[in-house]
């Protein structure tokens, strides 16, 4: 049997707002809804981002702990992966939620630039975060902005930090980080191959570049994200 | 003729002490001295850390003045580089010795982390030090700590923030940043020659990995860097 495709749906993020797209799911009502389409469409996994009343992100338990109550009501059996990015809040913050113990969160294994500021995490932030989610029994997404992530995340799974399989997602397309690109793609894939046969993993091209990233991911054997 | 392989040496860093190695020069005087015998080894570049008296790593631009005089003196036609790098200094202080024209300085283009922290390089201290290295004729090596930087120094190279012909040095071996890894050093280099093909580049790699590392950009058509 050929393996089979994940898709993973990021259905809010947290950068776009109501002005930028008005579909753009931001109560939790909302956002459990457009999960239920995207899983009624196929999708396994859903990324969540979770937001205030205003539309700002935030990194609220309370918000992320009702998110997962309607989307395990609507959506029995998919899995649930919550952000601990940095622009939902900062520092331990950001871990607030894993508690909860959802399937999977996001994890960042390095620090890169972001369009107008660093991407900060201190490796004190990234070990307590991984220490939380071994504690909690979450799996971590590698969240790769760069190629030296890879390989952090490897080691980090060699020794331990980061226990079973790894799952990866290559971003590519944030400005002042990674750009879209094949070359680079097909090395991050050659590189997982090499270093972590046994891994799962998944690309994201930001906004235009989506479909195209997709693509290329399906046809290399990897899984989908948006 | 075949190209020429340009020797880079860094006398001094600013990690280590004289209680790792007292051979480590810490005094101008000291500088100028180990400068000099590079030089008449063969070394064409000198990259440039100042320290305080009690050996902790400084910016102060009238240290780099009283260098750059010594090494001028002592090894004429020398191409003296400073470092704007991170552990010396923050901020535009990183910056404040540039108006003294070195003919070179380093120069992030990214953020990554460190053994114990984040080297913060944000988007608009990047901007600012290559903007002060146009304005005082300064040209910069770019540090690549990961693969995106590479990318970015050829994004800047083409819309004129680094004018010019690039000059990269690849940095490997820092606990959490990229490792000495013999497949990302080649896939460096057909970086190079894929956006890049008129730039030139080197490699460091840190302690025990210096001489291999100066192998392969030996064997590869690159330039050495200590
Ligand atoms: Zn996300
Ligand atoms: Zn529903
Ligand atoms: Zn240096
Ligand atoms: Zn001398």
């Amino acid at each position: 049997m050929a393996k089979p495709c994940i898709i993973c749906v990021a259905i809010t993020g947290s950068v776009p707002t109501k002005a930028d797209n008005p579909a753009v799911p931001i109560t939790v009502a909302e956002q459990v809804e457009s999960t239920h389409e995207a899983f009624e469409a196929g999708a396994s996994i859903m990324h969540a981002h979770v937001r205030n009343d205003d539309g700002t992100p935030t990194s609220d338990p309370d918000r992320f702990a009702r998110l997962m109550e309607g989307v395990r009501k609507h959506c029995p059996g998919m899995i649930i992966q919550f952000s601990t990015g940095g622009r939902s809040g900062s520092g331990r913050e950001r871990g607030g939620m894993l508690p909860l113990r959802p399937d999977m969160a996001s994890l960042a294994v390095g620090s890169n630039n972001f369009p107008t500021r660093v991407y900060e995490n201190s490796p004190e932030l990234i070990d307590w975060l991984a220490g939380e989610m071994r504690e909690y029994g979450v799996k971590p997404e590698i969240e790769a902005f760069d190629l030296s992530h890879i390989h952090q995340a490897v080691a980090m799974n060699r020794n331990g930090r980061i226990p079973g399989r790894l799952y990866v997602q290559f971003v590519m397309g944030v400005k002042n980080a990674m750009p879209v690109d094949r070359e680079v793609f097909d090395f991050y894939v050659r590189t997982m191959e090499r270093l972590a046969p046994e891994a799962d993993w998944c690309a994201a091209g930001i906004g235009r570049h989506q479909i195209e990233v997709n693509e290329w991911c399906v046809a290399a054997g990897g899984h989908t994200r948006t």
